[in-house]
C-alpha cells in the first residue's frame, strides 16, 4: 500500500522533533529516534533541517552509554522570539520572551485599556517596539505577538466578544490593527488558556498530563491542556469557571447566568465584602475609589498573610469558593493537576493552594481514581503574558500542520487566524 | 526526507476510511480520495483491503458527474456485530448491534444488579448467548461486549470504582469475570459516555461537532465528544456532571461533595419530593417501597405531560436544575449541542428540552459566540446499551492505532484495555 504523501506529513514530524527537543533541553539523535519510534534516517534528516534554519545547535556530547559518546543537539534559544501582550482593565503587561520561553524583557504600564482600542493599540505598539529595542532583539527574528484578553473571543475574526475592558472593545478588530500598527503577525487568544499552556512549555507537568489552569486577576478564567494542547471546544470560547454558578439560589451576574464563582470568590466580590465590614477597612486603609482594584485586593491578601482575622475570612471564603469550582473542573475533565495562575493568587497564594488542595481531596467524586495537585504556577503573575508568548512559539513551531498526517481531518473550530 | 514508515501509518489510514465509509453510507474512491487528501492508489489499496476482510461491499453506481458513472462503496452492514450490556441497580439491558451501529436484538431484565457480580455475571452472560442465538448471529463475527455502568472506573483494569449498585461490585473484576464466562472480549466503559458517541456513530451530530450529552437513568452522568472520540480526561473518569455543586449551601452528598445535582433534579430527588406533597403521593398512587425507582418516576412524568400541576412543578424544578447544569457544561466545554439521552428523559422529554434550552439561551456565557441546541437522542432509553456495543464497533474498527502516524504520541491515559 502506498504510504501518505511526504508533503503531508513533514510539518508534524518537524514540530514534534523541535518540541522533544525542547522539552528535553538537551538530546541525542539516538534518543530522539527512540522517543518518536522514527528511524534514525529520518530524525538525521529532521535535525538537518533544523539546524539550517538556526532553530538547533548541537551542544557537546552525552556521557558514553556503551557505546560511542552521542552529539547532543538543543534548541537555540536566541533563533525565534515572540511577544506576549495581556491586555486587562486596568494593567497591559508586556513580555519579550525567546525560543525555550524564557523572559527576556517585560513591561507593564496602567490605563491603556480604559481608552478605546483605535487609541490603545497604537499605544500598546510603541511599547511593544520599545521593548524590543531596549532588549536589541532582531526584528526579523520575532515570530509575533500573542494578544490575549478577556472571553469569549471570535479567535478566527480576531475579535472580543465582549464589551470588556469597555464598550468600545466588544467586536473591534483588535488583532487587525495591532499586527498592521506593529508589522507582526498577531495572534488573539483567551488569557487564562494562554498561563495553562505556559505550564507546559516551560517543562512544569507531564507532557501526556490533562491538567487546568484558575487563573485569577481581576476576573477568573480558566484553562484546560490535553497532551501539550489547549481544550478548544468548538470555537475557543471553553473552560469560563468564573461564570459558572456555585449558588442556584444566587444573584444574577451581568453575564445572565446566576451565582457566578467570580462574584463569591473573586477580588472585586471579596474587596466589596472588605468595604462592608465594619473596621476592615478602615485598618487596612481600603480605597473604595482606587483605580486599580488589584491593588485594594493585594492589601487584603497580605493582611491575611499576616493574620489580620477580618481579613483571613475573607480570603478563605474565596479559596473555599474557588475549591468548590476547582471540583467542578476536575469532575468534568478529570485533570490531575490544577495551577493557580495570576496577580490575584500572587499575595496569599499559599492559603489559596493549601484550602483549595483540602476541598478536592474531601469533595472530588472520582478521588478514588486518582489525587488532583493544586500547584502554584511556574509563571506567576506575568503568567499569561508568557502564555501569550508561549502560544505564537508553539502556533509557529510545533502545530503549523496545513494537514495532517492523514492529510485528512478537517482544521479543528476555533482554530486562531494569525493576523 | 524520509517519510514515516508504512506500517505505522495503515491502521489509523484504514481506521479513517472506514469511518467515512460508514458516516457517508454510500460513497465513491474519488470522493474517498477527495475527503482525505489521500491519492487514489492508496484509497483504492485500503478499499482493497476492506473488501477483503469482508467490511465493505461494491454497491452499484452513482450518478455521472459530468466524467463516467463511479462505482460506490458502502459498509457490510452484517459483517460483524458487537454487544452492549448496560448494567444499572434495578435494570440491565442487552443489545445486539450490526457494523452500522443498527439494533438487530434487545433484551432487559431486572434484578440482576442487586446479585453479588459472581452471581449477576453469569447471569447476564448467558441471556447474552441467548440473545446471540435467537438473532442468530455467527458468534466468529462478534467483535466482543461494551459493559457500561457507573463512574468512577479504572477502566484498564476493568473494575468499577464505586460501591454501585451494591458494596460487592466495588473493586471487583466485571470485565475479566464476564470476558472469561463469554468467552468474547469486553471492554469496561462510562455508561453515559457511552451514549454519547452513539449519538455520533448514528450520524446524528457533525464529525466535527463537540458535543456533550446529559444521560439520565437513576442517576445522572455526562460525555463529552470532540471530533468522533470521548473526551476521556486523565483516567477516563471525566463528565461526573451528576455529581457538580449547584448549590454552596446544600447537603452534603454520599459522594463527598455539597449540593450535587443528582440530589436536585434526578429522579430520586424529585420522586422523594412528590412523597412529600400533600396529595400527589395519592394522586399518582405512588409507592414508596417500590423496587424500581424508574417507575414511579415514569408516573410522575406522564403526570406532568398530563397537566397535573403538582407533577408539572416538580419536572419543570428538576428540568430548570438540569438547564443550570448544562449551563455549566456549556460553560467549560464550549460544545454546540447537548443531547438528553436515557430511560428518565423517555416520558417527559420535551418539557426537559424546552426549558434547559431557555437556561442555556438565558444564561451561558459564551451565548454570543454560537448557539447550544438541546436535542433528543436519536437512541432514547437504550442509548447507554447502544453505546456500549458502538464503543466496541469504534475500538475495534476505526481507533486502532498501535502507533500513531508518527509512531509517536505516548498512548492516552485512561485507554481502555480489552478483556
Amino acid at each position: 500500500m502506498a504510504s501518505s504523501p511526504i508533503w503531508a506529513s513533514r510539518p508534524k514530524t518537524r514540530g514534534l522533533v523541535l518540541d522533544l527537543i525542547r522539552a528535553a533541553r538537551s538530546i541525542s539523535r539516538v534518543e530522539l529516534a527512540a522517543a518518536t519510534g522514527l528511524t534514525g534516517a529520518t530524525i538525521s534528516a529532521v535535525v538537518r533541517e533544523l539546524m539550517g534554519d538556526g532553530l538547533v545547535v548541537e551542544a557537546g556530547r552525552g556521557g558514553p552509554t556503551g557505546g560511542k559518546p552521542r552529539t547532543m543537539v538543543q534548541l537555540n534559544p536566541l533563533a525565534r522570539y515572540s511577544v506576549g501582550v495581556q491586555l486587562e482593565r486596568n494593567t497591559c503587561v508586556i513580555v519579550v520572551v525567546d525560543l525555550a520561553g524564557r523572559q527576556v524583557a517585560r513591561t507593564s504600564f496602567q490605563g491603556v485599556a480604559s481608552m478605546p482600542p483605535e487609541r490603545a493599540l497604537p499605544l500598546v505598539a510603541s511599547q511593544v517596539d520599545a521593548l524590543l529595542a531596549t532588549a536589541a532583539v532582531d526584528r526579523e527574528r520575532v515570530l509575533g505577538v500573542g494578544l490575549v484578553s478577556y472571553g469569549p473571543q471570535d479567535r478566527r475574526a480576531g475579535v472580543l466578544l465582549t464589551p470588556q475592558p469597555t464598550d468600545a472593545w466588544l467586536d473591534y478588530p483588535v488583532a487587525r490593527l495591532l499586527a498592521e500598527t506593529l508589522g507582526l503577525p498577531v495572534l488573539l487568544d483567551n488569557d487564562a488558556a494562554a498561563a495553562a499552556i505556559g505550564e507546559y512549555w516551560m517543562g512544569a507537568v507531564d507532557p501526556r498530563s490533562t491538567y487546568g489552569c484558575i487563573y485569577m486577576a481581576t476576573g477568573i478564567g480558566g484553562g484546560v491542556v490535553v497532551a501539550g494542547e489547549v481544550y478548544r471546544g468548538s470555537s475557543s470560547n471553553s473552560v469560563e469557571i468564573g461564570h459558572i454558578s456555585m449558588d442556584i439560589n444566587g444573584d444574577e451576574c451581568s453575564c445572565g447566568n446566576v451565582g457566578c464563582l467570580e462574584n463569591y470568590a473573586g477580588p472585586s466580590a471579596i474587596v466589596r465584602q472588605a468595604m462592608a465590614t465594619p473596621g476592615l477597612a478602615q485598618r487596612l486603609a481600603l480605597d473604595s475609589t482606587a483605580a486599580d482594584l488589584l491593588t485594594e485586593f493585594a492589601r487584603i491578601a497580605a493582611a491575611a498573610n499576616a493574620g489580620d482575622t477580618g481579613a483571613r475570612g475573607l480570603v478563605e471564603q474565596s479559596a473555599r469558593h474557588l475549591g468548590g469550582a476547582a471540583v467542578t473542573m476536575a469532575c468534568l475533565f478529570d485533570v490531575d493537576t490544577i495551577v493557580l495562575a495570576g496577580p490575584s493568587f500572587a499575595v496569599a497564594g499559599s492559603i489559596y493552594q493549601t484550602l483549595i488542595q483540602q476541598e478536592v481531596d474531601r469533595r472530588l467524586f472520582a478521588r478514588r481514581a486518582h489525587p488532583v495537585r493544586i500547584v502554584p504556577s511556574v509563571n506567576g503573575s506575568d503568567a499569561a503574558a508568557i502564555g501569550g508568548a508561549i502560544l505564537v512559539l508553539q502556533s509557529e513551531l510545533t502545530l503549523r500542520h496545513p494537514r495532517t498526517d492523514d492529510g485528512a481531518r478537517p482544521v479543528p473550530a476555533g482554530t486562531a487566524e494569525i493576523h
